[in-house]
């Protein structure tokens, strides 16, 4: 459940030509393994393939968006950190894409 | 209620030096309209504010995202189409900052 206040923790794929992505790896193996790893400090994940951009025929800005939710900054932080490392580790199998990550407060 | 297959789409509004972002009117004023104008077509809406990146006093890359949900494609286009010139009118009132727009498919 997703409530006003939470952190939102984006990973956003840049959609780049030559690069790849492996939506199924990601959706069926890394996501369930960041969830695991981190346990019950996540509330709430979701996954979105980018289709487009705003303007007819105009590619999406972003190839694949990863969200993972959580009560506080301590509580993502404290989870985060010592998987930082694993997680990371696992990006390889699925992209050769650098991600940006965005830090957000949910308002709506 | 967001499902999988939903279409999802995002504003995404970067965080540029010397550009403002009036949040309280986006999130009072703005996307209220929005969801009005579009009815029923709306199925979920959310706003994030930018809080910062992946590294520790990186800032965010984005200052502010607001991401409406629909069933299809063509329930996003329907609704929107007649609305886009007024709702894209509204821009002026709580931001100078050309948003990023994308639209995405729900898969996790």
């Amino acid at each position: 459940m997703i409530k006003l206040g939470m952190i939102k923790v984006s990973v956003l794929y840049p959609n780049q030509e030559g690069k790849s992505f492996d939506m199924d790896y990601y959706c069926n193996k890394h996501i369930p393994m960041v969830a695991k790893l981190l346990g019950d400090a996540v509330k709430g994940a979701s996954v979105e393939q980018g289709l487009g951009g705003g303007a007819p025929g105009e590619p999406a800005s972003f190839i694949a968006m990863g969200n993972l939710y959580f009560d506080t900054m301590e509580s993502f932080q404290n989870s985060f950190g010592p998987n930082a490392a694993q997680i990371m580790e696992d990006i390889p199998n699925y992209t050769n894409i650098a991600p940006v990550i965005q830090v957000s407060k949910v308002m709506i």
